[in-house]
């Protein structure tokens, strides 16, 4: 906030070399043996009470402790009255006290030897008060000097699933499942919608990190640092504003190729830019020039929520892409058309088959069917060697290079997805599948969970929303194969 | 299939009047008081199983009768040999024999004097045989003869929620609740993915029928029928291709402004063309044109399942939007800006509140809250007094004509729903509400669902959608306001 240009620009060119010791700091933080809340509570109408339940329920396995001078326990846990009266090391500090007092527990932090803090506290760069800017900028000075990173302040915390570590104000984080991708955001509110859609979606989520008012971990250090995480296969970013879009955009080129960034970014908007500025302090900025330099950087760009999180499981699930020649085999033709249109106006080729594999599907459905693709099996709903006979076609066609799977199913058809299971699951990974298998509510659910978790598709909940995952895919393979500082379109 | 455009524009000048007879008889097909099953069965592996479950299980309260020369009884009910055997006068017969046998069916179905036919059968004009468009032909012949209207053939057949009347073999479409949605679709598939997805967010629905090739029922008919059904509040279409357009311009124009009608085309691709040929016989066409023609007549248009959906529950359950300034409430900042976003680009405009809303606004919401709009409602989560005190000022601020609501909830703020739901149905109805309220599955749907059914607002996936749908609300009004034939931009 109150920047010039020409300070922004000074702050990309220091900013070529981030904090190697800060970096280093973050895996501690995220995988930390002990970690302090300060501020924890028994009160319900305190964070320090929700953060201590994320903890406790998200089954830490670590050390838990609670740091409040007026308590003896808290949810079972013996509180100690700061954190210099624990003897061992402590790890990570989770802060939930008043912002006026987070300076001297910073002091003390910094004294302890803490790796690493999460700062929920809100009342700093945010507000309309300039004091919250220079309170924060001395807590910056403080953790700089000590190569201690910092999520938010201002944040809901963060959570790293693979460590079943809930270091947030929601417990309910817990719930998702454990797996590639790994969310980086400006917006609570946003982090916990993409969550409780990646709970119905059953996304497989590593960790979710609310960046907040970002003291001294932005989008550039995490990028760097879950480049290099081994439990992070696709990094997710939502993005209102950055005051040093060049560091994002070099963090990503140098780790280019590495594993694929996607990002949403909001703020085009007049009326939004107020809303950015005011809730983590900063101006949301142009929208396209945002988007030409995130480009640039290799980075995937989509334009709403559910693109995001359908988008992030494609590249974090699906084998690469390798070119745009793509299958619809649908249980229906309406859907399949519905996925026909987003797939020719995304860049995608809805292939003819080789003369083998147009041969076998003629061979296995009625005249009466559509066989060229897109292929509506409907006729074959009865017939599972039939189902799985065409996809093994499509699957081993040299002119295919992904497919795309439209199936609704109710009473009358609900044997089909136990007969293509099999060979779905057999030839998994060998090109990419995302699907829109739908039914009613909580009836075939298990059986397509199933063959997500073995990695032998991605289910979406639309034959528009499948069809435009496959079209990300593809633009990032092209983004890649491209190479840097090229611009291009973007996806949606 | 197959005609010329100049016979395109002969039927446009010979349909301009319809069936009146045929219509009437609508009336009586989609509210039987007794429903024969012709092709009824016992055998799960037939769809006349499935047609009788969907009858019995959907609590149909009128007379059943299954028609099956072979069996005693089925499912318990004992079976007729032939609908001749049948004393009482039969309202609708639901076929689902071989096509070859259908031609004897429908002079049975005439000598008895029925009034409706759901022609599930497929086998017709969809087929690379010319014998199948000559049997549809014959049997187009018959039926219009006799004014009998008949839905399909090749069709999952129909469903009247108000009747409990399931005439489909999808048992499961008997989950949707009942409302004032009816769908008219081109396809099966697409019908059965907007009902699950219906039954997930429980749009209220009233009928939904599958045209399937459109013997003497198109979307014409169905729509001119619709208009005079007092259980319809809302028209939604699923379109791939029409013979005659004209036929369907002229009979939403005719009933222009009574109930919206909002329309979902796919087949702009030239692949999907191909499907579409095949599955129901007739060429998708032109995308643009349809659309310009379909705007023309009043028509909102949509470009996905999904929006189809939200846009078909907002025109259904809100009141009428009469401007285009809208309110974003939002417990967190992010949601927000996604919102403002869409809102600007799809011409609502983000307003700026009267001074005396302003300053109710400041006085509930602290200064480090974004308090213009969008409003930023998080610092007052824990104060149900507050948020409702800002709802009603935007409430009865009349620089604001709707309201989107956006609130990510998790067990930190699960009270704030209960403290706004008080005064949601207090003043529901008097303003547009549409929501994207969000929580981790199965915790609060409860509540949220509450004031749905109570008509207090609409709850919609993503800040984006909810966007989206309001200004398709927004749509809709403009091109009522606008009167007949005059061109103007889509909804998306």
């Amino acid at each position: 906030m109150g920047k010039t240009a020409k300070e922004t620009e000074d702050n990309a060119i220091q900013d070529k070399t981030m904090d190697a010791l800060l970096l280093e700091n973050l895996k501690s933080l995220f995988n930390p043996t002990t970690v302090a809340v300060i501020g924890a509570s028994e009160k319900p109408d305190k964070l320090g009470f929700h953060v201590m339940k994320s903890l406790k329920l998200g089954n830490f396995r670590g050390m838990i402790l609670p740091v409040n001078p007026g308590a003896e326990r808290i949810m079972g846990i013996r509180a100690l009255p700061s954190i210099s009266d624990y003897r061992d090391p402590i790890d990570l500090a989770v802060i939930v006290l008043p912002s006026k007092s987070v300076p001297k527990i910073f002091e003390e932090c910094i004294r302890k030897g803490i790796k690493g803090i999460v700062l929920i506290t809100a009342g700093f760069k945010e507000i309309d008060d300039p004091k919250g800017a220079e309170l924060q900028d001395s807590l910056a000075k403080l953790a700089n000097e000590a190569h201690i990173p910092v999520i938010g302040p201002n944040t809901f915390g963060m959570i790293n699933l693979h460590q079943s570590l809930n270091a947030s104000f929601t417990p309910e984080f817990s719930m998702l499942q454990e797996g590639g991708i790994s969310l980086v955001s400006q917006s609570g509110g946003m982090s916990h919608l993409l969550a409780f859609m990646g709970m119905r979606q059953q996304a497989g989520m590593s960790k979710i990190i609310g960046l907040g008012n970002r003291l001294n971990v932005d989008f550039a250090e995490m990028v760097t640092f879950l480049m290099d995480d081994a439990e992070t296969r696709v990094i997710s970013l939502y993005i209102e504003g950055l005051e040093n879009p060049g560091k994002l955009i070099q963090a990503a080129n140098k780790k280019r190729g590495i594993k694929p960034i996607v990002a949403y970014k909001t703020g085009q908007a007049t009326s939004g830019d107020r809303a950015s500025l005011s809730h983590t302090g900063s101006m949301a900025g142009n929208q396209s020039i945002y988007e030409g330099a995130l480009r640039q950087a290799g980075i995937t760009c989509v334009h709403n929520a559910e693109s995001l999180l359908d988008t992030s499981r494609a590249l974090a699930m699906c084998p690469p892409l390798k070119g745009n020649r793509i299958a619809i085999l649908s249980g229906q033709a309406g859907p399949g058309m519905a996925a026909c249109d987003v797939c020719e106006s995304e860049g995608l080729e809805v292939t003819s088959f080789s003369s083998g594999t147009q041969k076998a599907i003629n061979d296995l459905l009625p005249p009466l069917a559509l066989r060229t693709n897109p292929v509506d099996m409907g006729p074959a709903w009865y017939d599972s060697v039939a189902i799985a006979g065409i996809m093994r076609a499509v699957m081993e066609d040299p002119r295919v290079d992904g497919i795309i799977l439209l199936m609704m199913f109710a009473s009358a058809n609900k044997e089909a997805v136990a007969g293509m299971s099999a060979f779905l699951i057999e030839s998994r990974q060998k090109k990419p599948v995302v699907a829109c298998l739908s039914a009613p509510p909580g009836i075939w659910d298990d059986q397509v969970l199933g063959l997500e978790k073995k990695g032998a598709l991605i289910n979406v909940p639309t034959p528009e929303r499948a069809a435009r995952s496959m079209a990300n895919l593809w633009e990032y393979k092209t983004m890649i194969d491209r190479g840097p500082y090229e611009s291009n379109t973007c996806a949606h």
